[in-house]
């Protein structure tokens, strides 16, 4: 199955990459900006493409790689052959925005996040699979399960719920690993300090579920220990907010479950 | 130097098993309920006392490893020789609570997340060091290099900040697993789902600092992403206020950057 990827950022420069390690032939590269283009395709051996009508009659996939917002834009520019399968890979853009365009249409989701300095190992990777019929939905998780050991099929609503649980579950997490970076330099202490909690505490729910992981002040609804540490956070009130919210959040949690096992 | 331990919680019993494991004779264990101070003590072959008053006089060093809120009444309860060195484990109890009661006082910090059901590395975990004069902050250096490869002096102001910064990046974070627990399972997908991207987001950290590592919607300021997720948590208004305020945190953080590169 020849392909084409059409983006150059995060998630193209790996799935780019996974693709031709599985020994697919990727074989062009469009973006908007087409020196990353080039750069990509130079990396992977393929031929970059500067605009999206050459996009050659060969091709039999056609995945979309770009921001959320220019998925339905880059669609719109395709002439699209009827044998030609095309995707895109994003968590909270719903199948239907490609059905306009084609019914040859499906979703790639690779769960994990990705930045082009950091290596990941995509067999490890859950790859969220969804597309409008029969046949291109095989083709799909065919070509997944070369990629990854995790296939998955995953509708437009799971997906978006599932990416919502992903900005939970990574981004807003890292953010409290940056507050908590911030707190310990401005005291003048070392970042290193923390890192080992920081593994440990994703490592625990590798093997338990989160609720029985949980720790901390907040599940021991000790609020001696939450005060002092909502004073010495009143620099800044955002942070302060987010203490006291996530810590009113925790308490209802687990006093709930007390309660249910009494 | 030998060893008495005043609980039998968590961390009691992961120092514990450290300190012998590390060659140290820890001798006594005492728990206000005493069965658990029996468990421990046949845990690691040492004698559990059931009032504080049985503290041997050969005992040199006495740690209090309680709940916050106990520290002071037990260590008001204790009938302390001159040559006792006495310590707490607590990340947010400043050293002054035991100053009332001898000068001979320290702290012993392990920063980690302790549950009993899982194993740690306890070379691997940062311990932070305080105490009120010169011999006895050599004497628990000493010890604590036996015990861990991270030493640090951290004084009590310093650990109370660690100690919130550790809430946002341990406990907070594991909250928000929890979260993306709940989504997930409500929409008939499974948690392992989103397991690897845990494992990533905590393994990145350890090479780069976390405001490096940031991804997703707010980070690119995506409000369109943001919106679809906001509508999705609507069922849940404590989710989705946090969700605003945490996206609205990370927008500031990452704007400010971009304004200062130019």
């Amino acid at each position: 199955m020849n392909i084409a990827v059409l983006g150059a950022g995060n998630i193209a420069w790996h799935l780019s990459k996974a693709l031709i390690h599985a020994g697919h032939p990727v074989k062009q590269i469009w973006n908007r900006t087409s020196e990353k283009a080039v750069a990509l395709a130079l990396e992977i051996g393929a031929d970059s493409i500067s605009t999206l009508n050459q996009i050659d009659t060969d091709i039999d996939l056609i995945i979309i790689a770009v921001s959320d917002e220019a998925i339905e834009s880059v669609a719109k520019d395709l002439q699209l052959l009827p044998h030609q399968l095309l995707v895109h890979t994003s968590g909270s853009t719903a199948l239907d925005v490609l059905l306009t365009y084609t019914q040859k249409a499906g979703v790639i989701y690779p769960l994990q996040t990705f930045s082009k300095a950091v290596q990941v190992d995509f067999s490890q990777i859950p790859i969220g699979i969804e597309a409008f019929d029969e046949g291109s939905t095989q083709a799909l998780f065919n070509l997944a399960k070369t990629l990854s050991t995790k296939t998955y099929y995953i509708n437009s609503q799971q997906r978006l719920v599932l990416h919502a649980a992903a900005v939970f579950a990574c981004n807003f997490t890292n953010h409290f690993y940056s507050i908590a970076q911030e707190l310990i330099q401005q005291s003048g202490l070392d970042f290193n300090l923390i890192r080992p909690l920081i593994q440990e505490t994703a490592a625990k729910v590798q093997q338990v579920l989160p609720q029985e992981a949980q720790t901390g002040p907040a599940k021991r609804n000790d609020q001696l220990t939450i005060q002092k540490h909502l004073d010495l956070l009143k620099t800044n009130p955002a942070w302060k907010l987010l203490y006291e919210q996530i810590s009113q959040d925790i308490v209802k949690m687990y006093s709930k479950d007390t309660s249910s096992l009494k």
